[in-house]
């Protein structure tokens, strides 16, 4: 005998440099030039408009139609090279493993809830987190899908959940998210408790199980997507949506979304929002409109209009310029408002 | 002239895109759903029940038989996205470079000590950090190879190492690790010493050079091992295990172990564990079964009994089913115990 | 229709396993036994001679001579496995997306500014951070190009900057990396203020934007260089250096550097340096030789001797010795100087 018990491990660490199949790397990165009036920072910035990743994932054929899947997505900020907001989870974007079949897809892990999946198609800027955007903000009423999260973490998504996605009958999908209670390291939040003893203590459970689902219809040129979802703190969020190609060039679309914070908020619980959009492409280029408004009960409504303009190099390479106005409550919870103006210019590119 | 100094540089940064062939990436996604009863989170979770991988390795043939070879691993949370223990280091997993040849391999850098890595083999859940599992707890007597780490990090490796292995001698093997007295971020260590005064203070070096050596023999379906490891707080542990197969589909293990922290301790130095374990292999299945005990001085001994079923859908994936029932000190030092039941099931996919 | 919207975001996310063309992985490790002595740390350690790298990066062509470029680079501890410096950005070592064409190289993001990118020609241990280098001391006169990073951030990069190279022509080029004020975590700088009122508070702008230019000349056996830098801060670094290779398999360098820390010390605040070396090529090994002198206005000046040796085992992998000898001030202030001597083994593999 040759083998060695340890030599197994060595083995199984360095074995022949075989070709690499089962894992696609893949990416983005996005860097611009870009500023924003009456913000924190209100000089010229080195920023990004999208999500910037690094992924890997892959799929395996168990044969009979089964696949195993999994994906691992880093998200990172390319102007300084931190995490993205610096302290986010290594696997920002997402980390699921899963199966699918002829009975749908099931995922666990971490990654966007079914709504906030199902939403960035009827949103003009695709669901970037661009200030010129609405997926943040307007796009989802102010909701957040994870607010027991540690400070600073993303808001729409999940951790500790099952995601299932039904197959696709006649332009008709249900997808669905569920998350356990588990702790997951929030900072303390007041609601309607108070400073001493806040409705949610620091790093406390989910008072019921994080849930979302959506519904979405396609047929030909016509997609529409009804939503539901309710967080930790039981915040629920509503969601309609719909889009229509006139011709293939265009897309026109439409979304209005509730959120209800009577959980944890004794008066103004509800928040109303609207976005409508247009993506018209022509050429090497895509240009990008969207308005909308947000309504929460007893204080100032935002209102944003935007512009941009993505220029194709290549159908992995685009630059891009936006242009942006949003009439913003100056305090949040004041009746005076400001006129935030912005633009950003940079270049997008896909690996 | 053409080429500048820059350039140079541009050149090695952005060569051409040529084919990759010195990296492999590989890796474990593992996400399931358990529940175990007197935790301080008794509650249905999303988890693991192996490491999570990423990681890249290479083997570089330098010719007559030398090998230089690297592996580097990073640790990851599935249901959350965030380094392995939310703290742990990014290569948690292992960072080490070495050569291999006839003399053996040599590995600097930070991985598995020499015991640790060997006794993997006599752990009915190979070693897995699985509630099940018997590794972290039974299977090393309470042992952490690593006191003197940050506070959260792993217990079974050495930092700042170099691993010899030597060649397989008619089925025998000597493996061996030594440390350097590096401090590297502990919390204080009160030990023989008094809290004003801790034995060993906040990022102290250690006391002596960690150490850690196995041997093991391997003989067609035999195989034993016995080892031998002091940490930087001069804790050591003593281990001996062996395995047999009557059958291909049956292995049968056990080992015993016992620590003596004598260096630390002024009472009640010494704990001893033994574990015992069978796989059983039938068609797609396989079966794990364990039971073993730690016997602390002057503490209550934990018992534990676990089987598992593992369900091959291919080489590279399979369901898990782990059940398991632990006696434990309810508190550390009291004399009455509690039983916690513990429960998992989920998916495991290597990439 | 079969399609549906969340199926679509799948398509991208789980598509065919195609073969990857567009990232190319690639990166360091290197570890070694070293000593120095007269450190806070005086044992032998487990340590490196050179960055340890992990990267990923691509080129795409987009046809006219265009071509869109990204670079990802992780750094790490081998020896514990950690990020660089424990705590240092994710892509610490760069992360920088652009175009290349006939107008040069433009880039946005985080990466070595035009002055530090251009002197590593002229370090004779090229650049590494090596305790026998020039690098990140003497050949660049103590300065840092980021005082106003997070503490312990690396002192020869700027984030949130935009890179531009020239094309070559005749030999010659210039290089120009601009940055933005943007805050960016640093501690407070006492500077000309006082305690309670720093000159640059904590998280405080950028006085002005720090900017890098370097020009570089290469005629067959002859290269130079000339920088100017100022970080945000306002402190000035200038630096001249050339090399000549009498004949192939040796190459000579000198530079000279002046710091001037006018805008935050009120007192001796110039510091000039200059480094001499020489590498020798023979069969396998290359030899490496410096001497290097640092004076600040007022303070006892360090000298440093150092030689080096790298014994090639392929074109990536290399064993290597480097030992020297510092004498520096025992306090920074003092007029006392102390010895310091340094050794380091170890292997340095690229992939």
């Amino acid at each position: 005998m040759k083998k060695s018990l340890v030599a197994l491990a060595l083995t199984g660490a360095f074995g022949a440099a075989h070709a690499q199949s089962s894992v696609t790397i893949y990416g983005t990165v996005d860097a611009g030039v870009s500023r924003t009036t009456h913000t924190a920072n209100d000089s010229t910035q080195i920023g990004k408009r999208d999500n910037n990743k690094l992924g890997f994932r892959g799929v395996e054929d168990l044969g009979n139609g089964l696949k195993a899947l999994f994906q691992l997505e880093i998200r990172y900020e390319p102007d300084t090279g931190t995490f993205e907001n610096v302290s986010r989870p290594l696997f920002q974007g997402q980390s699921r493993v899963g199966l699918q079949g002829s009975f749908g897809t099931v995922r666990l892990g971490r990654g966007l809830s079914a709504f906030q999946e199902s939403v960035i198609a009827f949103e003009p800027w695709s669901g970037l987190p661009a200030v010129a955007g609405y997926q943040t903000n307007l796009q989802v009423a102010g909701y957040t899908s994870d607010p027991l999260g540690p400070a600073g973490n993303s808001a729409n998504r999940f951790s500790n959940a099952l995601f299932y996605n039904t197959p696709v009958w006649n332009g008709f999908q249900v997808n669905f998210t569920v998350a356990t209670k588990e702790a997951n390291g929030n900072p303390a939040i007041i609601g309607r408790g108070t400073a001493a003893a806040p409705q949610y203590a620091a790093n406390s459970e989910a008072s019921a199980n994080p849930y979302s689902v959506s519904a979405t219809y396609t047929n030909g040129p016509f997609a529409a997507m009804v939503a539901h979802e309710r967080n930790g703190v039981e915040t629920k969020l509503s969601s309609v949506a719909a889009s229509y190609k006139p011709i293939p060039a265009l897309k026109l679309m439409a979304s209005y979304q509730t959120q209800d914070q009577g959980h944890t908020l004794a008066i103004n619980p509800d928040t109303d929002a609207w976005v409508i959009g247009a993506n018209y492409t022509v050429g090497p280029g895509k240009w990008l409109f969207g308005y909308g408004q947000k309504t929460p009960d007893g204080v100032i409504k935002t209102k944003q209009v935007s512009v941009g303009y993505e220029h194709s190099l290549s159908p992995r390479t685009y630059l891009y310029l936006d242009l942006a106005q949003k009439k913003t409550p100056f305090v949040p919870t004041a009746r005076t408002d400001v006129d935030q103006n912005h633009y950003a210019l940079g270049i997008h590119h896909n690996f």
